[in-house]
């Protein structure tokens, strides 16, 4: 358990993740959402459209950020909002790195506001986007 | 493929979505996602934490919320942007439902304005959110 104190997080601070998105994270995702819009699932019809293949959710790819935000502010922080916008699609095979940056803290609400960029290997943008996140004060030592 | 034009959508329509979240999608989303921490893996730690027990990503609770846009814009709508903020946590075995509503078109840009709640089987508000999603000219009547 990483237990970070809300006192040694510093604006500046930063996490990065990457990871390949890949087919079986689309399908698992489908029946996590329930959403299986044919442009995800459906090469035969994705091969047709705008995308010209099968595209991510963009709610999977942004998904990628939470890993950052524990890192930044440690396990007990608690998601507070999320903000992102879809810059570019995500095809199966790319690989994300999110990178996230602590831009501010609200010391007497002790919230950290963060701000990332989700970019595919070829260093495009996909996603930017801006989270918010409470770390709660520790209680008997047990506290996340 | 549902080809709900733009000019079909109106300012007031609504789309429901419920789902349970069970522990299989907790764990396939820690695989999509990268994100095992133990407040939602972690049985033994998160049963001593403030949520007395795992929860769920808010981000996964968050995704539910793509069916709907779907629904509403149809399916070949490209989701332009989402903000969320979580307001209760979401336990394993609670039922999910998501209430989006159409609440502006801006119509030079072919966009729609979707506001959206999720609630658990009480009633109570878990999350709250905005999406803009982007209704695309057909193109030779394939494009999504």
């Amino acid at each position: 358990m990483d237990r970070r104190r809300y006192e040694d997080i510093g604006v500046g601070d930063t996490s990065a993740f990457s990871k390949t998105v890949t087919e079986a994270d689309i399908f698992a995702f489908c029946g996590i959402a329930g959403d299986f819009n044919p442009i995800h699932v459906d090469e035969a019809f994705a091969g047709h459209s705008r995308w010209q293949g099968r595209i991510a959710h963009g709610m999977l790819v942004a998904s990628l950020v939470t890993r950052t935000l524990s890192a930044l502010a440690g396990e007990g922080a608690v998601h507070v909002s999320q903000e992102v916008s879809f810059e570019s699609p995500v095809r199966i095979g790319d690989t994300i790195t999110v990178v996230s940056r602590v831009t501010e803290k609200i010391e007497d609400k002790r919230r950290v506001m963060v701000s990332s960029v989700w970019t595919n290997q070829d260093g495009t943008a996909v996603i930017r986007g801006r989270g918010e996140v409470l770390v709660p004060r520790e209680r008997q030592g047990r506290e996340v």
